[in-house]
């Protein structure tokens, strides 16, 4: 096989004509898109963004590296770009943000840079169309292990942003959508041999996460929300956080948790077949729900008084109180064994991973 | 030796102290900074930044990793902070803008975390000081590579940011300072044992490198350069794309590039000792100010009619004309060989290394 020569230069004109192409048409050098707020993308030193009046500018980073968050035997490399871009962009949705652009950091073996690199750059795209979040600029190197490290840069109007230090005792605690699948995807995943399927269902939510932007904005706008956050490490590490920030505890009702954990099997499954094992139990599923990662759907608090205005659901994604802050600062789970227990954090911390 | 248990959190916790104490207070969470413009830091989804009106955006960010930025056991880890965080400013620089504040991604072993990490946010913290860029939050992880990721957002006045792509045949171009001293400290350091002294005068440029923001600021304010870049890669890798994005060439004086070049050893240097072959000779000189790469100085063309405003120093910083562009899109170095010799890429590519 010949030894492809790439250099920097090239790598970089590479990644600027895929995301040409996506816009259909050249990557303006120069011109200002007005949806994106961009006055200069790739190709200089630096980007520049011209802020909307009236907002504050939000910023957040996010690793992706190979062997920590996905490992490149399996996961599919469209589903790393679009993974990459859809968490950082869950900051954004965790703010009550709209994501405007973002820098791409990616460190990348010689070998990587042809299909490797085509397919990741697809699904980057994809996610960068489908939330509206234009690449700005970025930095290439060659490295033996792919490492990425993505900058979303996102606005929000001043004094709205949905910070974690604000919630108060008595509030109720809620989260959008279902806690636990992203896990379990990612243990059928680690079972399967080889590259994962990219169209398998039960995979969905842990190769392609999808940042809750609607429900974010929502809250912000109508001031619903007295703190939120995503839960990217699982719910057990998250919550504390936030209770942290805001100086209370919570009470998780088990019995309302189970509500937003995975369901039992339903018919559509064949019996007897070897899928079947993947789906949890009830108490299974409860500690998914308590400790999986990687869902990316939105924690947050809201007042008693305003209660009433959250929907159970906000267009498809389900609303669901699981319990209430309290003033303790402990962080109990009550109603799954007799006495309420103290919630310890057992979701994703890399420091805990064994060496 | 006990084995030290450290959390993400712990880690955030000691990032957070170093940065709090290096501000004289506790770091304000939740209170508005008027100097670097955050209203939140760290410790949230997202940080908060408030733009200046009139004002753009300015987002850059740059690796930094073990084994291809810097070596472990030879760089001293508050170098490495320095480092990290003034070549990334440097782009601001390159811009003619400010630095407001900066993000921390740092994916670092366990065993990194004590005196290491102690010794590196001692520098970071330092650099952060010195060019007023607040650190406003990021992303930590665990892995057995220390690898550094900083991106940092800055602001120049609406329209006046300097460019690539505007300059013109006929214009001068300049450098500031002096070209192949960074190189030049690396080849001294990489020959030497273990560690590298912090103090060695020859190193300095190559370890605590200073981005040359008053000069970028000066140039955008006065409107005095028709396009600028920083000189991170070295200058035969970095003026063809300051060339490319114009749609120029260039022709380099070499008698007026030996000008910026760095001089014959001066007499406070012992003869007969080991450190005199590090001064290079004049051919030697040229080469490393052709190729050498980390200077992080400004390559600026001005339009000859502006030229009698740039002064020969700015503050200490000698600002020194090397040559002219030119409609021909060729770049080629005139005086040092018979004939113009055409200048190819020899600077910082890591695509270009061995494997």
């Amino acid at each position: 096989m010949p030894r492809r020569h790439r250099t920097e230069n090239s790598l970089l004109a590479k990644i600027e004509r895929a995301f040409g192409a996506a816009s259909g048409r050249k990557v303006a050098r120069g011109k200002i898109s007005s949806a994106n707020r961009l006055s200069l993308g790739i190709g200089d030193d630096a980007a520049l963004f011209r802020p909307t009046r009236g907002c504050e500018t939000i910023l957040t980073c996010d690793w992706f590296l190979e062997g920590t968050h996905f490992l490149r035997g399996k996961h599919p490399p469209d589903s790393v770009g679009w993974k990459c871009l859809a968490r950082a962009i869950s900051d954004i949705a965790a703010m009550g943000g709209t994501p405007r652009c973002f820098l791409l950091s990616l460190a990348i073996p010689e070998a990587a840079t042809g299909h490797w690199l085509d397919a990741f750059l697809q699904g980057l795209r994809r996610a960068s169309r489908q939330f509206e979040c234009a690449l700005a600029g970025g930095d290439t190197t060659s490295r033996n292990e792919i490492l990425i490290n993505i900058t979303v840069v996102g606005e929000v109007p001043k004094g709205r942003a949905l910070r974690r230090d604000r919630t108060r005792a008595g509030d109720l605690l809620y989260v959008s959508g279902r806690l636990g699948e992203a896990e379990r995807g990612l243990r059928l995943l680690r079972r399967q041999r080889g590259m994962a399927n990219r169209r398998d269902l039960r995979l969905q939510k842990h190769l392609y996460p999808e940042p809750r932007l609607a429900l974010g904005a929502w809250l912000a706008e109508k001031r619903l929300a007295s703190a939120a956050m995503d839960v990217s490490d699982g719910l057990s590490s998250d919550l504390p956080r936030l209770c942290a920030a805001s100086g209370v505890g919570a009470r998780i009702d088990a019995a309302k948790l189970a509500l937003v954990a995975l369901p039992a099997p339903d018919r559509r499954t064949p019996r007897n077949t070897r899928l079947q094992r993947f789906h949890p139990g009830v108490e299974e599923a409860l500690q998914l729900a308590l400790h999986g990662g990687d869902d990316y759907e939105l924690l947050f608090t809201v007042p008693k008084r305003k209660a009433m205005r959250i929907p159970r659901l906000l267009g498809e994604i389900p609303l669901t109180v699981i319990g209430e802050i309290t003033a303790d600062r402990k962080i109990v789970v009550i109603g799954q064994n007799p006495r309420p227990t103290v919630l310890e954090p057992g979701g994703w911390d890399p420091f805990r991973l064994p060496d």
